[in-house]
Protein backbone atom coordinates (compact mmCIF):
# COMPACT_ATOMS: atom_id res chain seq x y z
CA UNK A 1 0.00 0.00 0.00
CA UNK A 2 1.53 3.29 -1.00
CA UNK A 3 1.53 6.20 1.39
CA UNK A 4 2.23 9.91 1.12
CA UNK A 5 5.22 9.29 3.42
CA UNK A 6 6.99 6.68 1.22
CA UNK A 7 9.51 9.10 -0.28
CA UNK A 8 10.34 10.58 3.14
CA UNK A 9 10.94 7.05 4.45
CA UNK A 10 13.28 6.32 1.54
CA UNK A 11 15.14 9.59 2.11
CA UNK A 12 15.66 8.98 5.84
CA UNK A 13 16.60 5.32 5.26
CA UNK A 14 19.61 6.49 3.21
CA UNK A 15 21.09 7.91 6.40
CA UNK A 16 19.69 6.13 9.47
CA UNK A 17 17.95 3.04 10.78
CA UNK A 18 14.49 3.28 12.31
CA UNK A 19 11.57 0.96 12.92
CA UNK A 20 7.96 1.37 11.79
CA UNK A 21 6.76 2.53 15.21
CA UNK A 22 9.37 5.27 15.26
CA UNK A 23 8.62 6.27 11.69
CA UNK A 24 4.94 6.66 12.67
CA UNK A 25 6.03 9.20 15.30
CA UNK A 26 8.10 11.11 12.73
CA UNK A 27 5.21 11.19 10.23
CA UNK A 28 2.71 12.52 12.75
CA UNK A 29 4.71 15.77 12.85
CA UNK A 30 4.43 16.34 9.09
CA UNK A 31 1.38 17.69 7.28
CA UNK A 32 0.60 17.37 3.56
CA UNK A 33 -0.08 20.22 1.15
CA UNK A 34 -0.96 20.34 -2.55
CA UNK A 35 0.13 23.50 -4.33
CA UNK A 36 -0.62 24.98 -7.73
CA UNK A 37 1.84 26.26 -10.35
CA UNK A 38 3.68 29.41 -9.23
CA UNK A 39 1.94 29.49 -5.85
CA UNK A 40 3.86 31.59 -3.33
CA UNK A 41 4.37 29.74 -0.03
CA UNK A 42 6.39 32.44 1.71
CA UNK A 43 6.65 36.15 1.02
CA UNK A 44 9.83 38.10 1.77
CA UNK A 45 9.81 39.74 5.24
CA UNK A 46 7.62 36.96 6.70
CA UNK A 47 9.14 34.57 9.22
CA UNK A 48 9.37 31.17 7.55
CA UNK A 49 7.33 28.72 9.68
CA UNK A 50 8.04 25.47 7.83
CA UNK A 51 10.68 23.10 6.56
CA UNK A 52 9.36 21.44 3.38
CA UNK A 53 9.97 17.99 1.90
CA UNK A 54 9.08 17.74 -1.80
CA UNK A 55 7.07 14.61 -2.69
CA UNK A 56 6.32 15.81 -6.21
CA UNK A 57 7.03 19.03 -8.09
CA UNK A 58 9.60 21.69 -7.39
CA UNK A 59 10.20 24.65 -5.09
CA UNK A 60 12.18 27.76 -5.89
CA UNK A 61 13.79 29.92 -3.22
CA UNK A 62 14.39 33.39 -4.63
CA UNK A 63 14.91 37.01 -3.79
CA UNK A 64 13.02 40.00 -5.16
CA UNK A 65 14.49 43.50 -5.17
CA UNK A 66 12.66 46.81 -5.09
CA UNK A 67 12.80 47.08 -8.86
CA UNK A 68 10.94 43.74 -9.14
CA UNK A 69 14.02 41.83 -10.29
CA UNK A 70 14.13 38.19 -9.15
CA UNK A 71 17.31 36.27 -8.20
CA UNK A 72 17.07 32.52 -7.70
CA UNK A 73 18.97 31.13 -4.72
CA UNK A 74 18.12 27.41 -4.96
CA UNK A 75 15.70 24.85 -6.37
CA UNK A 76 14.32 21.96 -4.30
CA UNK A 77 13.23 18.88 -6.20
CA UNK A 78 11.49 15.58 -5.34
CA UNK A 79 12.94 13.72 -2.38
CA UNK A 80 14.71 16.76 -0.90
CA UNK A 81 14.20 19.02 2.09
CA UNK A 82 14.25 22.76 1.60
CA UNK A 83 13.14 26.07 3.05
CA UNK A 84 14.17 29.71 3.45
CA UNK A 85 16.78 28.33 5.82
CA UNK A 86 18.16 31.45 7.59
CA UNK A 87 14.64 32.67 8.38
CA UNK A 88 13.44 29.23 9.50
CA UNK A 89 16.43 28.52 11.78
CA UNK A 90 16.81 32.02 13.25
CA UNK A 91 13.02 32.59 13.24
CA UNK A 92 13.52 36.05 11.82
CA UNK A 93 11.99 37.78 8.75
CA UNK A 94 13.00 36.16 5.48
CA UNK A 95 15.10 37.78 2.76
CA UNK A 96 13.73 35.17 0.35
CA UNK A 97 10.44 34.02 -1.15
CA UNK A 98 9.39 30.37 -1.59
CA UNK A 99 7.37 29.43 -4.67
CA UNK A 100 6.15 26.10 -6.02
CA UNK A 101 7.20 26.35 -9.67
CA UNK A 102 5.02 23.37 -10.62
CA UNK A 103 1.85 21.86 -9.11
CA UNK A 104 3.49 20.13 -6.15
CA UNK A 105 2.82 17.77 -3.27
CA UNK A 106 4.70 18.82 -0.16
CA UNK A 107 5.19 17.54 3.36
CA UNK A 108 5.89 20.27 5.88
CA UNK A 109 6.87 20.49 9.54
CA UNK A 110 6.96 23.52 11.80
CA UNK A 111 10.01 24.71 13.73
CA UNK A 112 9.06 23.49 17.26
CA UNK A 113 8.06 20.04 15.95
CA UNK A 114 11.31 19.66 13.99
CA UNK A 115 13.32 20.68 17.07
CA UNK A 116 11.40 18.14 19.14
CA UNK A 117 12.19 15.30 16.71
CA UNK A 118 15.86 16.34 16.65
CA UNK A 119 16.06 16.53 20.44
CA UNK A 120 14.11 13.33 21.16
CA UNK A 121 15.46 10.97 18.52
CA UNK A 122 19.25 10.67 18.09
CA UNK A 123 18.78 8.89 14.75
CA UNK A 124 16.54 11.67 13.43
CA UNK A 125 19.15 14.18 14.60
CA UNK A 126 21.80 12.24 12.68
CA UNK A 127 19.68 12.28 9.50
CA UNK A 128 19.13 16.03 9.93
CA UNK A 129 22.87 16.57 10.43
CA UNK A 130 23.89 14.59 7.33
CA UNK A 131 21.21 16.36 5.30
CA UNK A 132 22.58 19.70 6.51
CA UNK A 133 26.14 18.73 5.54
CA UNK A 134 24.97 17.87 2.01
CA UNK A 135 22.95 21.09 1.65
CA UNK A 136 25.91 23.11 2.91
CA UNK A 137 28.15 21.40 0.35
CA UNK A 138 25.62 22.25 -2.41
CA UNK A 139 25.63 25.88 -1.34
CA UNK A 140 29.44 25.98 -1.40
CA UNK A 141 29.42 24.54 -4.91
CA UNK A 142 26.92 27.24 -5.91
CA UNK A 143 29.26 29.90 -4.48
CA UNK A 144 32.18 28.36 -6.37
CA UNK A 145 30.29 28.47 -9.65
CA UNK A 146 29.24 32.09 -9.02
CA UNK A 147 32.73 33.36 -8.16
CA UNK A 148 34.94 31.37 -10.47
CA UNK A 149 33.00 30.43 -13.62
CA UNK A 150 31.81 32.30 -16.68
CA UNK A 151 28.28 31.87 -18.07
CA UNK A 152 29.29 29.03 -20.40
CA UNK A 153 31.05 27.01 -17.66
CA UNK A 154 28.08 27.52 -15.31
CA UNK A 155 25.74 26.27 -18.01
CA UNK A 156 27.95 23.26 -18.79
CA UNK A 157 28.08 22.37 -15.08
CA UNK A 158 24.29 22.53 -14.80
CA UNK A 159 23.99 20.41 -17.96
CA UNK A 160 26.31 17.81 -16.39
CA UNK A 161 24.88 17.81 -12.84
CA UNK A 162 21.19 18.46 -13.55
CA UNK A 163 20.27 17.82 -17.21
CA UNK A 164 16.62 17.19 -16.27
CA UNK A 165 16.39 20.65 -14.73
CA UNK A 166 17.20 22.34 -18.04
CA UNK A 167 14.43 20.44 -19.84
CA UNK A 168 11.96 20.89 -17.04
CA UNK A 169 12.10 24.53 -16.02
CA UNK A 170 11.26 27.67 -18.04
CA UNK A 171 14.26 29.34 -19.73
CA UNK A 172 13.60 32.57 -17.83
CA UNK A 173 14.06 30.77 -14.50
CA UNK A 174 17.21 28.92 -15.61
CA UNK A 175 18.78 32.10 -17.00
CA UNK A 176 18.06 33.83 -13.70
CA UNK A 177 19.59 30.94 -11.73
CA UNK A 178 22.74 31.09 -13.87
CA UNK A 179 22.85 34.87 -13.56
CA UNK A 180 22.74 35.42 -17.34
CA UNK A 181 20.25 36.87 -19.83
CA UNK A 182 17.74 34.67 -21.67
CA UNK A 183 19.50 35.58 -24.92
CA UNK A 184 22.84 34.30 -23.61
CA UNK A 185 21.13 31.11 -22.44
CA UNK A 186 19.56 30.51 -25.89
CA UNK A 187 22.97 31.02 -27.49
CA UNK A 188 24.59 28.52 -25.09
CA UNK A 189 21.77 26.00 -25.66
CA UNK A 190 22.09 26.19 -29.45
CA UNK A 191 25.90 25.90 -29.33
CA UNK A 192 25.71 22.49 -27.64
CA UNK B 1 46.20 29.82 33.85
CA UNK B 2 45.61 30.38 30.16
CA UNK B 3 45.62 27.46 27.77
CA UNK B 4 45.75 27.10 24.00
CA UNK B 5 42.24 25.61 24.27
CA UNK B 6 40.56 28.59 26.02
CA UNK B 7 38.96 30.00 22.87
CA UNK B 8 37.67 26.57 21.81
CA UNK B 9 36.12 26.16 25.26
CA UNK B 10 34.42 29.56 24.97
CA UNK B 11 33.13 28.68 21.49
CA UNK B 12 31.67 25.33 22.57
CA UNK B 13 30.19 26.81 25.75
CA UNK B 14 28.02 29.11 23.60
CA UNK B 15 26.13 26.05 22.42
CA UNK B 16 26.43 23.20 24.94
CA UNK B 17 27.21 22.25 28.52
CA UNK B 18 30.20 20.07 29.33
CA UNK B 19 32.42 19.41 32.34
CA UNK B 20 36.20 19.73 32.60
CA UNK B 21 36.78 15.97 32.30
CA UNK B 22 34.79 15.84 29.07
CA UNK B 23 36.53 18.94 27.72
CA UNK B 24 39.88 17.22 28.36
CA UNK B 25 38.71 14.37 26.08
CA UNK B 26 37.69 16.84 23.35
CA UNK B 27 41.04 18.67 23.56
CA UNK B 28 43.10 15.50 23.26
CA UNK B 29 41.80 15.14 19.69
CA UNK B 30 43.04 18.57 18.61
CA UNK B 31 46.61 19.45 17.71
CA UNK B 32 48.16 22.95 17.61
CA UNK B 33 49.92 24.52 14.64
CA UNK B 34 51.63 27.89 14.14
CA UNK B 35 51.59 29.14 10.55
CA UNK B 36 53.36 31.97 8.77
CA UNK B 37 51.86 34.69 6.55
CA UNK B 38 50.46 33.31 3.28
CA UNK B 39 51.35 29.71 4.16
CA UNK B 40 49.35 27.21 2.10
CA UNK B 41 47.74 24.53 4.30
CA UNK B 42 45.93 22.68 1.52
CA UNK B 43 46.56 22.63 -2.22
CA UNK B 44 43.74 22.10 -4.71
CA UNK B 45 43.25 18.43 -5.70
CA UNK B 46 44.49 17.19 -2.29
CA UNK B 47 41.99 15.54 0.06
CA UNK B 48 41.50 17.91 2.99
CA UNK B 49 42.48 15.99 6.14
CA UNK B 50 41.62 18.58 8.82
CA UNK B 51 38.94 20.78 10.28
CA UNK B 52 40.61 23.93 11.66
CA UNK B 53 39.71 26.17 14.57
CA UNK B 54 41.37 29.60 14.44
CA UNK B 55 42.88 30.72 17.75
CA UNK B 56 44.66 33.72 16.22
CA UNK B 57 45.02 34.98 12.66
CA UNK B 58 42.91 34.26 9.62
CA UNK B 59 42.37 31.54 7.02
CA UNK B 60 41.26 32.05 3.44
CA UNK B 61 39.52 29.34 1.42
CA UNK B 62 39.95 30.07 -2.28
CA UNK B 63 39.97 28.61 -5.74
CA UNK B 64 42.67 28.96 -8.38
CA UNK B 65 41.93 28.52 -12.07
CA UNK B 66 44.31 27.40 -14.81
CA UNK B 67 45.08 31.01 -15.72
CA UNK B 68 46.27 31.59 -12.14
CA UNK B 69 43.22 33.69 -11.20
CA UNK B 70 42.15 33.37 -7.55
CA UNK B 71 38.54 33.47 -6.29
CA UNK B 72 37.94 33.73 -2.55
CA UNK B 73 35.17 31.50 -1.19
CA UNK B 74 35.32 32.34 2.55
CA UNK B 75 37.46 33.77 5.34
CA UNK B 76 37.75 32.12 8.76
CA UNK B 77 38.64 34.40 11.67
CA UNK B 78 39.47 33.92 15.38
CA UNK B 79 37.04 31.73 17.30
CA UNK B 80 35.59 30.02 14.21
CA UNK B 81 35.83 26.58 12.65
CA UNK B 82 36.60 26.28 8.97
CA UNK B 83 37.97 23.98 6.29
CA UNK B 84 37.59 23.06 2.62
CA UNK B 85 34.29 21.56 3.71
CA UNK B 86 33.17 19.47 0.69
CA UNK B 87 36.57 17.79 0.46
CA UNK B 88 36.79 17.21 4.21
CA UNK B 89 33.28 15.73 4.57
CA UNK B 90 33.25 13.66 1.37
CA UNK B 91 36.97 12.84 1.71
CA UNK B 92 37.49 13.58 -1.96
CA UNK B 93 39.99 15.87 -3.77
CA UNK B 94 39.47 19.55 -2.97
CA UNK B 95 38.42 22.23 -5.46
CA UNK B 96 39.77 24.81 -3.01
CA UNK B 97 43.03 25.87 -1.39
CA UNK B 98 43.44 26.84 2.27
CA UNK B 99 45.89 29.61 3.15
CA UNK B 100 46.74 31.38 6.40
CA UNK B 101 46.61 35.03 5.34
CA UNK B 102 48.33 36.14 8.55
CA UNK B 103 50.73 34.41 10.97
CA UNK B 104 48.15 32.22 12.74
CA UNK B 105 47.67 29.82 15.61
CA UNK B 106 45.37 26.99 14.68
CA UNK B 107 43.85 23.96 16.36
CA UNK B 108 43.12 21.11 13.98
CA UNK B 109 41.39 17.74 14.13
CA UNK B 110 41.36 14.96 11.57
CA UNK B 111 38.22 13.43 10.03
CA UNK B 112 38.10 10.13 11.99
CA UNK B 113 38.69 11.90 15.32
CA UNK B 114 35.98 14.47 14.63
CA UNK B 115 33.54 11.69 13.69
CA UNK B 116 34.41 9.87 16.89
CA UNK B 117 33.67 12.93 19.05
CA UNK B 118 30.38 13.47 17.18
CA UNK B 119 29.34 9.84 17.58
CA UNK B 120 30.43 9.43 21.21
CA UNK B 121 29.29 12.72 22.72
CA UNK B 122 25.71 13.92 22.06
CA UNK B 123 26.58 17.40 23.34
CA UNK B 124 29.57 17.66 20.99
CA UNK B 125 27.30 16.52 18.15
CA UNK B 126 24.84 19.27 19.10
CA UNK B 127 27.61 21.91 19.05
CA UNK B 128 28.74 20.61 15.64
CA UNK B 129 25.17 20.74 14.33
CA UNK B 130 24.53 24.32 15.49
CA UNK B 131 27.90 25.39 14.09
CA UNK B 132 26.95 23.79 10.77
CA UNK B 133 23.59 25.61 10.71
CA UNK B 134 25.35 28.94 11.24
CA UNK B 135 27.98 28.23 8.56
CA UNK B 136 25.25 27.16 6.13
CA UNK B 137 23.38 30.41 6.84
CA UNK B 138 26.60 32.40 6.17
CA UNK B 139 27.02 30.61 2.85
CA UNK B 140 23.41 31.38 1.86
CA UNK B 141 23.98 35.05 2.69
CA UNK B 142 27.11 34.96 0.52
CA UNK B 143 25.04 33.48 -2.35
CA UNK B 144 22.40 36.18 -1.86
CA UNK B 145 24.99 38.93 -2.05
CA UNK B 146 26.53 37.39 -5.18
CA UNK B 147 23.24 36.95 -7.05
CA UNK B 148 21.30 40.02 -6.04
CA UNK B 149 23.69 42.85 -5.21
CA UNK B 150 25.88 45.16 -7.22
CA UNK B 151 29.48 45.92 -6.21
CA UNK B 152 28.50 48.94 -4.12
CA UNK B 153 25.81 47.07 -2.11
CA UNK B 154 28.21 44.14 -1.53
CA UNK B 155 30.82 46.55 -0.24
CA UNK B 156 28.30 48.36 2.01
CA UNK B 157 27.15 44.99 3.44
CA UNK B 158 30.74 43.98 4.21
CA UNK B 159 31.35 47.38 5.80
CA UNK B 160 28.27 46.86 8.00
CA UNK B 161 28.83 43.18 8.92
CA UNK B 162 32.63 43.02 9.03
CA UNK B 163 34.21 46.49 9.26
CA UNK B 164 37.35 45.03 10.87
CA UNK B 165 37.88 42.81 7.85
CA UNK B 166 38.19 45.79 5.51
CA UNK B 167 40.87 47.38 7.70
CA UNK B 168 42.70 44.13 8.28
CA UNK B 169 43.04 42.43 4.90
CA UNK B 170 44.91 43.56 1.77
CA UNK B 171 42.76 45.41 -0.80
CA UNK B 172 43.58 42.80 -3.43
CA UNK B 173 42.02 40.05 -1.28
CA UNK B 174 38.90 42.09 -0.41
CA UNK B 175 38.34 43.06 -4.05
CA UNK B 176 38.60 39.40 -5.02
CA UNK B 177 36.13 38.40 -2.27
CA UNK B 178 33.66 41.01 -3.50
CA UNK B 179 34.20 39.97 -7.12
CA UNK B 180 35.28 43.45 -8.19
CA UNK B 181 38.50 45.06 -9.42
CA UNK B 182 40.91 46.79 -7.03
CA UNK B 183 40.16 50.07 -8.85
CA UNK B 184 36.42 49.72 -8.17
CA UNK B 185 37.17 48.94 -4.52
CA UNK B 186 39.35 52.07 -4.13
CA UNK B 187 36.56 54.14 -5.68
CA UNK B 188 33.98 52.65 -3.26
CA UNK B 189 36.31 53.20 -0.28
CA UNK B 190 36.91 56.86 -1.14
CA UNK B 191 33.18 57.52 -1.71
CA UNK B 192 32.32 56.53 1.87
Amino acid sequence: MTSVFDLLKKHLAQHIRFDDVQFEVFCKRFKVKQTSRNEILLFGSEICPYMYFVNRGCLRIYMLDEAGRESTRFFVFEGKFGTAFPSFILQEPSMAYIQSLEPSELLYINYPDLQELINKFPNFEKAYLINLEMEYISSIKRIESLISMDANSRYQLLLKDSPALIKRLPSKIIADYLGISQETLSRLKSKK
